[in-house]
């Protein structure tokens, strides 16, 4: 599984705090252990707006790579902050845009320096026609995102497609309409990665880190190989090693026992 | 989903002794608790031999149906002490045999009861060949044994198909194996159910009830509608209610949100 650290996210209380103080110890404790934890890509999103996610941006690029040499998901809907990130970023690790989508205007502007830059990008199954709700409107628009993304120049290995998560409490076939949009885009273009935002499933619901949990495991059974998500939340990172060693993905259990040893099973 | 009490089972240490000492508080106590925590079958198996077990397994039926109106689960390679459960048994709700086999012994001795009585029966995808192994071995004794019940006239909504469960431990993709066992066999026969008992998939594993709860889960979305564990696991049980959810059988999320209100979601 390639886990993308979710952590480091400006519209979330306490790290907006340190971006606005420019806390640089809080920020890079939070790069460091999510590397520890097994994160595969650490997303950096400012969660400011105009001028100041631009320098924003920056500082969270130096200040993350000051304590890890994975590489960053730069998590912005301002193509300006996504450009002072590459123009930050140091070292060899192809890093992620995250995210473009079917959208004309971020199509646009985003497309040419995804291409540019050979980077890995994050594509959410959404058009200029709204949101997918209802089964096969995920699968339609993922596959013309990925027509799009690869007629332009992206190799289908560096797309992670996000099909969209809608909240379980609005629509009770929501889980089985992303299931199925997984395996299709999965069937579609075998190379493409399938990654999520797995939160929004639960939102509404008690005891929401349950179902994010489960809807992993179920969503891996699908097809998806990514995922953004908290890797220091013990119980899924738990629940992910016990899920990959049922699906074949763990010869001889090796991860599952090594997790065990350390005692990252008992969550 | 359809859950079968495996608790008073006199195989294990506590049952085993309260069996011998005729303790029927302590067996009562399991029946009641299981019935509570939402068993839709309760499993007896005396797990002594001989004329014990015949008379073992009719006192272990009187015990439990003395404080459960749930149909029982007669659990025991013993015919006799089959034939002694539909004696002792009263009641209108059809209970179940557990289990037969493709085995031309197995099959020969019980198949004749199964049929007279009406009852449910588990049905383990197990032949004269032994235990299935590689990919499509299941598959292949569970539609035989499953067209051999129905020739003989068992209702499919009475056959409940196990596809047998061996460790991950022993070959990573078993479970795989499983998973499109489970599929197969429900795209054979929509009507029938498919259980299993769960633990044998952690057999030599850390942590057993994580790998148990999380199989339970992806066996549920490969189509499994039962199966044989302990409702009083709360975890297990938590992971159950949210992969119904998840799977779209719990409109509106209303078993989830009541299980989240009765504080059965925490665990």
């Amino acid at each position: 599984m390639i886990i993308i650290g979710e952590l480091i996210n400006g519209t979330r209380k306490n790290p907006k705090q340190a971006i606005a103080d420019k806390d640089a110890g809080y920020i890079a404790d939070l790069a460091r252990r999510q590397d520890e934890a097994g994160a595969t890509f650490v997303d950096v999103n400012p969660g400011t707006t105009g001028d100041a996610e631009v320098s924003d941006m920056q500082w969270l690029v130096q200040t993350a790579q000051g304590v890890t040499e994975k590489p960053l998901s730069f998590d912005s809907p301002n193509v300006r902050a996504i450009e002072a990130a590459f123009e930050a970023y140091q070292g060899d690790a192809t890093p992620m845009v995250n995210s473009i989508t079917l959208e004309k205007e971020k199509m646009d502007s985003l497309l040419g320096l995804v291409v540019d830059t050979g980077a890995n990008v994050v594509a959410l199954a959404m058009s200029d026609g709204g949101m997918p709700c209802a089964a096969g409107d995920r699968e339609e628009t993922a596959k013309q995102l990925i027509d799009k993304l690869v007629e332009a120049g992206v190799k289908p290995e560096r797309i992670y497609l996000d099909p969209i998560i809608m909240p379980l409490s609005t629509d009770a076939n929501v889980g089985k309409y992303i299931f199925q949009a997984i395996a299709a885009v999965k069937a579609y273009c075998p190379q493409c990665h399938i990654t999520c935002g797995l939160s929004n499933i639960s939102y509404g619901l008690p005891s929401r880190k349950l179902i994010n949990r489960v809807f992993l495991s179920l969503c891996m059974m699908a097809g998806l190989d990514s995922a953004i998500m908290d890797p220091l939340d013990e119980q899924i990172m738990a629940q992910l090693v016990a899920a990959d060693a049922l699906l074949g993905n763990d010869e001889w259990c090796m991860n599952y026992i090594t997790a065990g040893r350390a005692g990252k099973l008992e969550g």
